[in-house]
């Protein structure tokens, strides 16, 4: 699995000089997206189905070291937790070896009438069976 | 008619330490919306309708001084074209006396499904009618 | 202490309709620097002083309702930690009745230069006895 | 000279389910930077010696085709005049063969303290030829 990477924009920086805490969640976002294409689940395909999984919480976010403009961030992606209700992603970013953000993000899913939806074998079981490989990897 | 205010938030400066150029562009939108809501038309109703109004263009940006998180922005609105077809808003910036930008946003009509609305007495007779008005009385 | 208002504007919405989640990361940041200003210390000024007050975490972020532009969100915040090297500030977000945020951010103190700053009773008296009276509040 | 691609983030899709238009604006920093930094001047480089080129003005800046998350823009630029006082960048922004965006950004240079620069042979012979040449190749 290669790290996402994301070059640290000009807008991104707030007056302190450094990248607004904020926009990590965003590179979350771009490195999960990323992560789900490349193990070959497209979210933007699941969207189209009408499946959605928004997140549903941010756990342990911690800002180590800070970045700005020009600098690059490889983000690397673990699964912690999947229960097929409820997924949690772990989040490892990093500039070169400096340690820059570690944190979580959870995640339901979601029909697009906003019903809650239990992932199984049955209605989806190369996803579960993925998620659950994931697990067992770590 | 109100000035639409903006509160420059943090996180909206850059490390220049002033607001990005960007968020101007943000700043016209909220302005905008505000704007057409004082006038009776809420863009949230008649994007419920199908109708949206989306930027073809701006025009005319001039960046005339900058600001930065604190700072008050008054924002006014006029009506400078409109056809039927397209229409043309231009804003006027300011933080107390002093003029921070101007500029111009160019708008068409569309259908939910993408096709080119012309406005007219027919159609839209109150906003058809109010939209004259408002050049008329520049 | 009156809460924090946030209009939601169209520009942080997403595809999915609702505002993106990294937005309320900012709507707390909005919510704090008011918060303090209201108590009388003015973030701004402390950082013309050389003091900053980065976010080093976020933390339980439970994003229990959507919301959408047009919706006001008003936010309620409380300290519920501090030792003189670190702050921990909760966040209520409410759209009318209905719950749509919890979260917590955690701050540290740190010069211009970048060192650790420990607040006390010896360097800035006023700010140590409010932030210690807040939490006994609680 | 390579155009610069950008790759559209969910985040910077808006509920109407295209790439909200401010972003653009900050699409058209990401390219400009990337394209000083292939001809040799390090705007980051620049703004270390307190030389800085805020965008003063944007102007015909044409909104073709949406896009939205997934898409991968290409962008490319080109000086369209220079004077030593102010510098105009034209850009053409396309998905595939489609045209999504035209438009130019206007800047001028200042000194740190915000002085107005005047760059010549004298003062930056290397720049001036550079964007004099970029000129005359149009």
């Amino acid at each position: 699995m290669k790290p996402y990477i994301h070059f640290v924009q000009y807008y991104e920086t707030d007056k302190m000089g450094i990248t607004h805490h904020s926009n990590y969640i965003r590179f979350m976002e771009e490195a999960r997206l990323d992560f789900f294409k490349q193990i070959g689940f497209d979210y933007l395909e699941f969207e189209k189905l009408g499946i959605i999984s928004p997140v549903v919480g941010l756990n342990n976010i911690k800002y180590r070291k800070p970045t700005t403009v020009g600098d690059e961030i490889a983000i690397e992606i673990k699964i912690t937790k999947y229960t097929g209700v409820s997924l949690t992603v772990h989040y490892t970013m990093k500039k070169g070896e400096v340690l820059v953000l570690e944190g979580d993000s959870e995640h339901c899913f979601l029909s697009k009438e906003g019903r809650i939806l239990v992932i199984s074998e049955k209605n989806f079981p190369e996803f579960h069976a993925k998620m659950n490989s994931l697990l067992l990897s770590e």
